[in-house]
Parts: C-alpha cells; sequence; structure tokens
C-alpha cells in the first residue's frame, strides 16, 4: 500500500498514525469485541475514553477558559451560519459581518433569513485578493456581533490578525485554520469549525461558546439549533457523531504528540513559505494574486500562464501521488490545502515537482 | 480478536463482512492511496463510486417509487422533529401525531413549538404496552400531516399496520426498523431514519420525502433543514457525512448479497420469536408486557422478578460476551436490540444463555 499526497480542500488527508491506529481498532477497539463504530453513547465507556477526554483535549491544546463550553454538534459548519443569528441576535435585528471571500458570503447569505446584515469590512472592491486594514472596519451602533471568516479556503486568504470589536461577541468561522495555530480563544465570543479539514471526518462541527451568549436562542429555533441543547447535555442530547467524536480525540492527542498548536504552527508557516518562495521566484511562471500580508497558510491558491498548462499540472502531479490540486471551481487555477495533517515531506514533494514541471514547461 | 454479540439500542452492531471491507480498505480506498474518510465530497469518485451507487441500492431494497428522492442529511434523527413541522406546515397550523411511546413523545413536544399537536391515537392509558386498534385513530379536520413511530425502541412496541390518513401525508420515524421489513413506501409522505441502527455510523439520517412536499418550508427554516437544499443538491449543498454515506452503502450492498429485505424480515422474525417464545415459556421468569399484538420484532425488553437477578443477568451475560443488554432506564429492565446485523447466531447464544441463567436461578 503506497499512501500519496492528498491536497485536498476537504474532507482533507488525517494524520497517518492516526488512521493506522483506527484501523487496527476498527473491529475490536479497547478489547472489548466491538468496534467503536458499534458503541452506545450512554455507556460509560464512552463517557470516559471517549467523550471526556476529547473534551480535554482540545480544552487543553487551545487553552480555552473555563468561562466557554466546548459542543460536538452533528452538522456541517454551514449550519452555523443559521445557529449563530438564531442564538445570538436575541432583542437585535442587525450583526456585523466582515466580508472577505465565498464563505464569508455564504455566511452573511444565511444571515439576511434573520437580520438584516451590515457589512463591517468589504474585500470586494479588491476582488477579495486582500483582506483591508483593520482601520477600515466600521461597525454598526448595534450589532447583536460580528461575524468573520478568520481563512478564506476557496480564495487562498487569512486574517493575521484578530478583529478588535469592542466588546461585541466576535464570531470565528475557523473551520479551515482552527488548531493550526495559537489563538486567544478569550477574544472570541464564539469559535465554531467543521471538523473535516483540521479535525477528522465529515459530519461533525465543534462549537467553542462563551457562557453568557448561551440560553437565549430566538423562540422559533429548532433544539438541535440551540447551543444550550449542547451545553445542558454535555453534547449528549441526542446520539452524536459518535465515531466523528472518537477520531478528533485520536487527532488532538496526536497533535499532542507534535508538540501543541505551538509547534504545528511553526510547521505550517514554513509548509507555506516554501510553496509562497517558489511562486514568488518563478518569474510569474506560477502565480498567486494574494496580498502578501494576508496569503493564507492553508490554502496556497496559484494559476499557470494558460489553462492547458494548467491541465497538464493536474494531470503530471496526479500521476506522481500528488492528489486533488485542482482549485475550487468558483476561482480556477491550483489549490494546494496543506492543513496540520499534510506532512512537511508532502509539501516538499510537491515543491520539487513544481520545480520540475516549470523546468519542462517554462 | 473475539468479537461479541452487542445487543446495544444504537449505536448498534453493525454487520462483521462490512466491518472487515472498511478495516481492509481504510488507508488505501480502491488503490487510490487515500483513506474513503480523506475523499472530497466533489470528486468524480465519490459521485461515482459512493453516492450513486448508496442511492441506487436504497431505492432498490425499498422499491422507493420515482416521486420520492432519497436525502441524506447530516443529523442525528431527531433534527426531523423539527425539520417535519418546518417544511410540511405550510398555512396550516396543526399536525395529527399517533403517541405510542417515549420516541413519539419526543416528536410530538418538538413540534409543538411550531403547531398544535394533536393526538390521533393515545398508548398513554395502557401504559405504551399496547397499540391501540387502527379504528381508535380520530384524525383532525385539517391537520397537515400525521405523524407516527412504526417502532418504538425504549418501550419495545411495534405497529404491524400503516395507518391510512386519506391523503394527508403520512411520515413515519422508522430510525428502528428501516430495512427490516418490505414496506410500501407509496404509503408515506415521508420516510426518515437516523443510521445508527439499521444502517451505519451516527450522524447520518435518511430522509426519504415525496416530491410534492419538497419546496414549501416555513421562511424561517434554516437552510440545512429544508428538504429543498438537499433535494436540488443531490445532498451536496454543503460537506455530507462522506464516510457514513460509504457505509451506508455497503450496508445496503450487504442487505441485497443477504437476499433483500424480505429475506431479512423472515430471518427478523425468526429471531424475535425465538426470544418471545422462550420469554412466554419461562413461566413469569422473564416478562415481557407488550401486547402480543404489537411486540416489537427490533427491540425486546423483558424483566426478571427482581432487581436482584436483573444485576446478575447483566453481569453474567456481559461475562458471556453477549453485550449492553440492559434496558433504557426510563422503563427498566432488559433489552435486546436484534437489527438487521444481529445474526440469528448471536440471538441463538443469548436464547441458550437465558435458558442456562433460568435454570440456575429460577
Amino acid at each position: 500500500m503506497q499512501r500519496k499526497y492528498n491536497f485536498g480542500a476537504g474532507p482533507a488527508t488525517l494524520p497517518q498514525a492516526v488512521m493506522e491506529q483506527v484501523q487496527n481498532e476498527l473491529l475490536d477497539w479497547q478489547g472489548k469485541g466491538i468496534s467503536v463504530m458499534e458503541l452506545g453513547h450512554r455507556t460509560s465507556e464512552f463517557n470516559e475514553l471517549i467523550l471526556t477526554p476529547a473534551l480535554n483535549e482540545l480544552k487543553a491544546l487551545m487553552s480555552i477558559p473555563d468561562n466557554y463550553k466546548i459542543l460536538f454538534i452533528t452538522s456541517g459548519a454551514s449550519a452555523q451560519f443559521s445557529m449563530v443569528p438564531l442564538n445570538l441576535l436575541q432583542n437585535k435585528t442587525q450583526a456585523d459581518y466582515l466580508y472577505t471571500g465565498i464563505w464569508s458570503h455564504k455566511a452573511m447569505a444565511e444571515a439576511k433569513r434573520y437580520c438584516q446584515v451590515n457589512i463591517a469590512l468589504n474585500a470586494e472592491a479588491n476582488g477579495f485578493t486582500a483582506i483591508p486594514p483593520s482601520s477600515e472596519m466600521t461597525f454598526s451602533a448595534d450589532a447583536a456581533y460580528v461575524h468573520y471568516t478568520p481563512n478564506e479556503t476557496i480564495n487562498g486568504s487569512e486574517f493575521h490578525w484578530i478583529p478588535e470589536t469592542n466588546k461585541v461577541p466576535l464570531v470565528a468561522d475557523m473551520s479551515s485554520n482552527i488548531l493550526s495555530r495559537s489563538v486567544d480563544v478569550s477574544r472570541y465570543g464564539i469559535i465554531y469549525a467543521g471538523a473535516q479539514k483540521n479535525i477528522g471526518p465529515a459530519g461533525l462541527t465543534i462549537a467553542i461558546v462563551r457562557d453568557d451568549l448561551i440560553g437565549k436562542a430566538l423562540p422559533v429555533t429548532p433544539t438541535l439549533y440551540n447551543y444550550k441543547t449542547y451545553a445542558d447535555n454535555n453534547s449528549l442530547y441526542n446520539t452524536p457523531a459518535t465515531f466523528s467524536i472518537y477520531m478528533a480525540g485520536l487527532v488532538f492527542k496526536w497533535l499532542r504528540s507534535q508538540g501543541g498548536v505551538a509547534a504545528m504552527a511553526e510547521i505550517n508557516q514554513r509548509k507555506a513559505n516554501k510553496l509562497y518562495q517558489l511562486i514568488d521566484a518563478s518569474a510569474g511562471f506560477y502565480s498567486n494574486n494574494i496580498d502578501k500580508s494576508c496569503r493564507s497558510r492553508m490554502n496556497v491558491v496559484f494559476k499557470l500562464p494558460n489553462d492547458n498548462l494548467q491541465q497538464l499540472f493536474l494531470k503530471e502531479s496526479a500521476a506522481a501521488g500528488l492528489l486533488y490540486l485542482k482549485g475550487h471551481k468558483a476561482v480556477g487555477g491550483i489549490r494546494a490545502s496543506i492543513y496540520n495533517a499534510m506532512t512537511e515531506k508532502g509539501v516538499d514533494a510537491l515543491v520539487e515537482f513544481m520545480k520540475d514541471f516549470m523546468k519542462g514547461n517554462g
């Protein structure tokens, strides 16, 4: 068996060591004679050996303060686009959104179902090639919260600063960069992330919610869209995505074994630098149009001189065992997603391939 | 590795052959050098080798007519308790519910958030030990739909008839008995089921929805609670629970290899008969309080003469490799969940154990 390098944006590559453990114990978990997938969520084993350790590991990894709840929600992160307004609006009618790319736009579109959406920062004018400076943020007088997307997976941009919102709850969709570097959780009202990029299998969302924001959902909120339902029941109101929580716990443990989030941040920065340096030194053969101040460390997007070369690049890279490098159809080009589980060796292999490809076709 | 017999109510035991295949190809799916868990949902491989085959297998297994859509929804079935009223009420203000146990009660409680809930059949007076006859059903003049729970997992009762609702859409929560026998799908407006009992890992719900019921959701409905979102996008509006869909597809294929739903129905009936016959012949040592006309073929509940014997039964059965037989805390006692993936051999082992236990303690 030859594992290949998978640069897909998500569901994305997972740590090899975790995958091997999952495979080894898939039919007989902890010597219990059943699969972890077949374990009831109300058993003491699930609570003591899976749920509680996963919560504790994440809390330690991100230094989550005691006044935050960690919620395991069975859904994609897109569900949060509705859950955030439903839970945070209370008696307000407006929310502020930082509009920096396709994913922040999706969040805004859904919020409009429930409130007036104000654009507090707008990257539309620059074609989403740059995140405007914090000085350009203009907040509403009465916004219930401020929402932003710290990493735009499709556009390839990333915030390298945290918006200061003057006590208005800050909500972040960290689906594509959670656990990729240290963040000061206390700056946030809510951090949420779909699992399928940096955490585990698709179908699980993690929400880290400050206590005072829980319990004030609008009356129309479905029970499973109410953060309180999860907070009051330790994410066990109904059957959760048990296997995904198990895998998330293994990934958290693996992260700790790698030195934690700070160590991953260094590796991630090195990985991204290698690609951007090659792109910038390619005399235009490879081009990335994102302002250098806000290039994504997670999703490196670039183009080649023409479509034929791009097609050839995709074909030959796949043949070389470098998979799923095709950019999102909304922006085209190439995209290398290099989340925590993409090894530096994988990035080195891509860099070598890109050098060779340029030599052969430049 | 000694696999044990897992009688847990859900997440429940899965077919051994499926689990072995999943384990074998977990690190290298279809020779592609990546795990199926790491495969992007927008790839042609996911569509052609996972999603489409899973849909086709289920359609064939259940003989689903062409005017129904099969939706893969990332959530537990409890989300349907809100989705059903949000999607079906339209301009109506009432819905009818058949109240036959704890799960139908949960569905009713959530629906009350959105409409007036009328009880069209009520088993409360008999302590949920019997499903009253169809002649006792009293429907409202203007109900948007009729909801029922064909199998009450906790109480241990099951409908062996389909309610006739005179053109009002019939909605069934088949979480615990889908695919356990043939049903005439055309009698239903919606059939939904959480995956974790008869289909695959927890975190996935399958909804089979008649076309004319799609596209009429109330304006407050979150996008991911709208059936139309799934119907219009082949369940790919956002990242679905890809691994769970893959496993569901394998389970469907396995079911076909076993002779399909009709063959499973025979086996399931035999399995249930063996347990009920032993219980009924035990001169009260084992007792099941459900009326014989509506005993569940999926969840066989019974009690022993006293609590001490019950504790001993649980301890000794676990030691004998018969796991998770403890009844739900709401009703106590013992519960043997014997969905499709519980083999007849497993039930035989339980029967033998029960005979021996009675001999030793009767």
